[in-house]
């Protein structure tokens, strides 16, 4: 035990359940430590005419994308420039939080912000995690930074950590920590 | 849809039941965006005498205590220095990564590492997050650092984010980044 | 088969689930010609802790009323002109449809109607039917009318039909049918 | 809540299943009066060879034909004045009720019953309804009548109500009631 | 998986339904070598309010006894002569097959046909083994015997094995196999 | 009442789900005796991936042969003194028990035992019957022998009864109870 039976409507590809499986294998998990083995969890499909909810058949909704992968390009566009790709995944109302600078809500602000900071600066990402609460996503991202100083200097394997929440499919918040000024310190 | 069946042994309190109930939704909107009326969980409770596994009755494991919970006890432990307290609830094997000081392995290393940073440190808490992965139990803790520099100056409002990793009841990993550089070097 | 578990909430009572079982053998009769015997319905109850939409527990709404029981009282307080009692149980725009009548809005204008035609009619019952359509509870009481002609004269076994919507447990329909007229055209 | 499975043989038609599904939404809503929008009903089909009862396959009865639809089939036939077709859907022990007309048990009678009372008559129909009572199906039509009364002055919207009783399939009972005699009564 | 729920009345006793659970258990193994832990069976208990067949609730029927304790009995009453309580236990038309002596249908007949063969007769006994075939319950008893030849000699470590059938609680059959002949067929 | 539901993973074909759903409904009626026609199983089948154990989808196991058909072939191996095929179906540590033999292990054991005794013997079978306990199959054959004796004089209609036990589809263990000495000791 637990045994988990969740009852779906046909229509969600075999990764979409699997993904569903697991989620809710992790969920009972959170509560309950059984051995691993002997957490169950049963897909079981209805076929749309199957289902009726108030006397209605209903449409299923389609599954939410990976909200990983989702953060993982809105990273990569970001980190290409390609600001339009960006700004499409972005929510009415987006705010961002980084070091130093918070409460910014476009990503021109956010560009201003790193100029004097860092000539480039790319991802390593050590993993992705993600997770519901209500109805907002949360998604972290976490790896090292590498880059270059304004002046020209390389820097590498600085830590950092991105949360994230989205809101029906769009990133409504990003809250961004690293360690880029304590190695700066250190430099110094 | 969906809708959701947990079968569980009897024994768990109405508190874990619900934290179980929660998790499951949170877990099925993960995945699925349906209207959040529309996602039911109910819990199945089974007596311990009509349950069997292999053909024996099973006992039921007795619940995670809140994840949330345990790493704000253990955070209040360190803040009031009990290290007694707080390395109970350490796991053998415990690493600790803080800013520019990777791989602290005892307690006492990183009043060490702190000790010329700042006269002391306390935390503000905006929230706790916890979820699970496979076998391990992740929980952010973020809010603010308030304190005094060395030199007596006080401190407040510097952005924190702790992650943790717990296994099997035990803390198995600390990771944490803040502003507190970032802040030192606008002060300088 | 078919077999047919139902799960509701805890708090009903004993005769509200039979009720509701008998309904659903019926539901399932209404389709599929199954032998009596081949039809299984289980009520499941579930504690309202073990049970979660949206995220929330949920209080049980109360059974309805038995609808046959609510018309048959209706009717008496009609029928013993107890006008107070009988216009508790009326929704807001609630209409009659008597015999050369259509349309009636207050029972003030049914006695009125009635006036010329009777000096009192009672009835006798044969049965009450009720079912579910939608959002509306239609019940249809039926029997045979007794009373006195406006001379005095009396007469029994009029047969009679009314038919009754109710929504929310107040009505708001009632249409009428009976063998009033043919009979009195018999007389003449 | 509620939430209702119902396990049924596979072979019936996805109209059948919805017919099905509807009917126990009904069942459930006269007695819980539930938001529409959460009584659930999943329909559960089961292959014919993952279902035994008493250790032995079953086939699946055929699903009754709509019942509304068998009665309109008749009262169309009866107003064609087609007896063959009319008479192939009456059970053995057939009786009928009409205005000062009890008892009648052949379709020729109620023709002789009709000729004194109008050259003839039509019907419209405002609603049909049906519901299980235990092994009888109870159906309901209602609306108006339309004809010529015998002198040949046409008449139209009388209110008229039959109630109709099946059994497996046959219509072993037919009850009238109208307002031809009080709309007589009021042309003389 | 597999994983099994069985629905039953409630009011068996704990010992009644891990009877129940293990005969299931065992049954799914028949038929799918699954991992003993991965066979799972859940009990459920369906207040008699909350169950309906054919639209009618229904008392569960008694748990049988446990037929290899009935068997024990009837062993012991047979060994110890007592005639009585051995004969209450038998079905009309039971049948007894003896090496050499098939047909028999008294419990007299069997003492006649023992009385040359042996003094008395005990039985020592390794294992019981039940198992249901439709509406028969075959219950099989090995070991070995032991008693004295006619001549007084003693006599043990004799295999031998019964077969039993019973049906609705009464012993309709038995068979006996042992090497009480091969053995004296060594001993000359 | 009992309502059985047996969730497999779907790959078990229809002769397999079905010798399941028998097992079942015996493993029901061992316990609770029913009516026939109120036991029901349902056979649910999971697609691969629609299940997860321990958060890992599972392969289903093959399902076990008939172990009346393996038993029927390796008595039928004997038989014919097919030995390599008799062979290829024990288990290590084969051990068989016969009138006066105990504790035999090769079947060339058995076929020295036999040569005193019979020139041949061949089965006649009445039935065979198996079922599971925890992780042995057991399996009985009864029925009779006919064949010749060493003078070359025949027998026939001799009792027998032969017990297996297998594991994971290997015979481990062979007891046989016959009246072969029975019927010598009553020729001589």
């Amino acid at each position: 035990m637990p045994v988990i039976e969740a009852h779906v409507l046909e229509g969600y590809s075999e990764e979409e359940r699997q993904r569903l499986a697991r989620a809710l294998t992790d969920a009972a998990c959170l509560v309950i430590p059984a051995a691993p083995d002997a957490v169950t969890v049963m897909i079981r499909e209805n076929p749309k005419a199957n289902y009726m909810r108030g006397g209605k058949t209903r449409a299923p909704a389609p599954a939410r994308p990976d909200p990983c992968e989702q953060i993982r390009a809105y990273l990569a566009a970001m980190e290409a420039r390609d600001m339009h790709t960006a700004r499409s995944m972005l929510a009415d109302g987006f705010v961002m939080n980084f070091p130093a600078a918070p409460g910014l809500t476009a990503l021109e602000e956010l560009i201003a912000w790193a100029a004097p900071r860092y000539r480039f600066v790319k991802k390593t990402y050590d993993q992705f995690e993600a997770f519901q609460k209500d109805r907002v996503t949360v998604i972290y991202a976490m790896g090292t930074l590498y880059g270059e100083w304004p002046n020209g200097a390389p820097f590498e394997d600085i830590r950092f950590i991105d949360r994230f929440e989205m809101t029906d499919g769009k990133i409504t918040r990003q809250d961004v920590w690293n360690d880029m000024a304590e190695t700066k310190a250190q430099l110094t």
